[in-house]
């Protein structure tokens, strides 16, 4: 790459394209001066050239057949801001094969087929970077594959779905489920059909990524264990305030034992805790490893521009790192085992509702010491006859926790299924 | 650089060193899988060889020669842990001037002395990396020059000195100055003098490393306009808490109009203010910029494993961008003006003491309308025939406010001269 003009080929030129386009134009000189070269976009690959967008390309740089754009010459490194899974992953296999380094901003692309389009990007011996596929602008896979080389990252914890943290702010200011839906639909956070968001099949996507760059092993979106939070009520959501504690949808990766455990779920958070602190649209994500205990980075994790921005610093660095081929693609390069569910650990939270009968609370109490798990926090509210309990658990076996809550839950006494949630509490100061 | 092993040098051999040295043994697969490459220590130079090392280099690699250091062909990248202007600055600016890269540690010595090393690195055509040098473990160096190439950072906020964070979070508690340095004392958090700390000299180090790299133009240690903590009193802590706000020692570097503005000093943080959440040791640092709107890193700013895991990450990234040069050592490429005092602008929190006489709130208020100065928040507590007063004052130049102030303090009724300090409220969600 000695020319002083590097040639990008754009797969898709709409939102993110254009902003990637005006980018390269608007900031040549900070990349000139990072890197040495030039970039231009040279050829971008679209359905309907003669679409009105916010910044068009250059004259003869749109195209709508694929094989021009992958033979063209000019075409030295290619960004992916298309989207889908199809055509988009066989136009990426094509062009890894044809030997262009590329750069995809595609959530469903890497979260599904990562590891496949790894392994080409490895055969073909050019690179693959993907910072934009995950929580936007926040330099995460940067950080996790070229700072915490030596780190051992062991636990990754994120709040990677905005529209969701959006929702569960407001709902902790008062106001049901539905109120915060639709107040998230009002603002545009959430869409029309929010089932990716509020499932959590958005997080899980973005939580596969991280746990499979974070260990080096893959992980698939199917591989993730996911429970959205669709069921929350405001019981749930003021029991966690007078506990001290807010609710976030967390995407919680472990390793431990050479297994790997990836769930996004609803939890608990202590008020002092980092992730507590990220409210609204924002995203954040805590890295713990041995040797840098943790380092949390929080951003805006969606947004045009803020993903125009992750793309064009992939470029960069693939211009910057083109002769030495650092990183080397293998993100995933071990074969862990999936810990078992029952083996995974953490503090949880329990709401039951019970009839207020003398001794219900004893026979709880014992059922979860007989399988060794000790309460660590419980309050009871009476209401009508009723009692809600709520219980924090302290780290134990999740295994252990839902046998215990099997037995519980056959009591006369209980009236509903009990409610458990995780609780992020420790961290590493 | 085409060899299987590349070697290293290490100038100095103590904590950091000799962490730096464990790390590139035991994660010498972790780090050949990232960049193609096996880094050992080939040699490290030391005053005293025979002392007592946690971690003991191999056999003939320690040296007191700093010529036999220099002219040895096997140490192609070296890492300066040793500390101190000199005689680290001399040898640093000897090894680039050899055409060796250079990894540092040395918050003193890039604060004070950067640009010319920046210089010299570009002249020998290698690379000058120092992610050690602020904020151990925290990548904020790589994610400025690698992630924010195209993002126009002009503002930075941090909490980069772990000490003053402990004591100010202990005064949160209660208790005042005084108890809350003999507690950090005693935990090992403050040395026994801990003027550095406490006088923001360490967090102006930090902050003039962090402003250059981000502004891409000069800023040296004596440019940071300086106030520590020492002055803070259990009475500014309890107005802050009962405004909503926390005090937190703070970095503020911002770029206005072509124009740098650096500084150190204690703010009022709003509770829900990411940095506000920063607790204990920890450091954060806040980027905000067109792109990104703002990105937050948070983690431990210090300790002997934490820098030198930032040590051995400045290691792989020189290894695996060595062919290219990425980056460019450019650090410093315009030189900007510094921005007058008076027009710096920030919302503003005043505590006054007055005696309690009719008039006098009305009377400070004209005075601050006349600059154009208007008020956000008053809080009046009357104490034995005093009174305090608290005004949070909406964003103004400091220059309006100072001469405001100046006015005030001249009544008979002002009892103590005002005391001013900014307040970090506004984030860009």
């Amino acid at each position: 790459m000695a020319s002083v003009d590097v040639g990008i080929g754009l797969l898709g030129y709409g939102t993110v394209g254009s902003s990637v386009n005006r980018m390269l134009v608007e900031s040549a000189d900070e990349i000139e001066r990072a890197t040495g070269h030039r970039l231009r976009v040279v050829r971008a690959l679209v359905r309907d050239p003669a679409k009105e967008r916010p910044f068009p390309a250059g004259d003869g740089v749109l195209t709508t057949d694929f094989e021009t754009f992958r033979d063209d010459p000019e075409v030295q490194i290619v960004a992916e801001v298309m989207g889908g899974l199809s055509p988009a992953g066989d136009y990426v296999r094509a062009l890894l094969g044809a030997g262009k380094p590329v750069v995809s901003a595609n959530k469903q692309l890497i979260a599904r087929d990562g590891a496949e389009l790894f392994a080409a990007a490895s055969a073909a011996g050019v690179q693959l970077r993907f910072e934009a596929s995950v929580c936007a602008a926040i330099p995460v896979v940067k950080v996790l594959r070229e700072s915490l080389v030596v780190s051992n990252v062991h636990r990754v914890l994120g709040i990677v779905n905005g529209t969701t943290n959006f929702m569960l702010s407001s709902m902790e200011r008062g106001g049901s489920y539905a109120d915060a839906l639709a107040e998230a639909q009002a603002l545009g956070y959430a869409e029309a059909d929010p089932t990716d968001d509020v499932s959590g099949a958005d997080a899980a996507a973005k939580m596969a990524i991280l746990a499979t760059v974070a260990f080096g092993s893959r992980v698939r979106f199917e591989d993730v264990e996911c429970r959205g939070i669709e069921e929350l009520e405001p019981v749930h959501v003021n029991a966690a305030a007078q506990l001290g504690m807010v609710i976030k949808l967390v995407g919680i990766a472990t390793l431990l034992d050479g297994a790997v455990d990836v769930r996004v779920q609803p939890a608990l958070v202590e008020r002092s805790h980092p992730l507590a602190a990220v409210d609204g649209a924002f995203n954040a994500v805590m890295l713990q490893g041995d040797a840098i205990r943790e380092i949390t980075l929080e951003g805006p994790g969606a947004g045009g521009v803020e993903t125009a921005s992750a793309v064009v610093a992939d470029l960069v660095s693939v211009v910057g790192t083109a002769g030495t081929g650092f990183l080397q693609n293998d993100a995933c390069w071990r074969e862990l085992a999936r810990l078992p569910s029952s083996e995974w650990r953490s503090p949880f939270y329990v709401h039951l509702e019970v009839s207020d009968r003398p001794g219900v609370l004893a026979h709880a109490a014992s059922r979860l010491a007989a399988h060794d798990v000790s309460i660590a926090q419980l309050v009871q509210r009476l209401e009508d006859g009723a009692a809600a309990i709520e219980l924090v658990l302290h780290r134990a076996p999740f295994g252990e926790v839902s046998a215990a809550l099997r037995e519980i839950a056959a009591f006369p006494e209980v009236l509903r299924p009990p409610f458990v949630l995780p609780v992020i509490a420790e961290r590493g100061l």
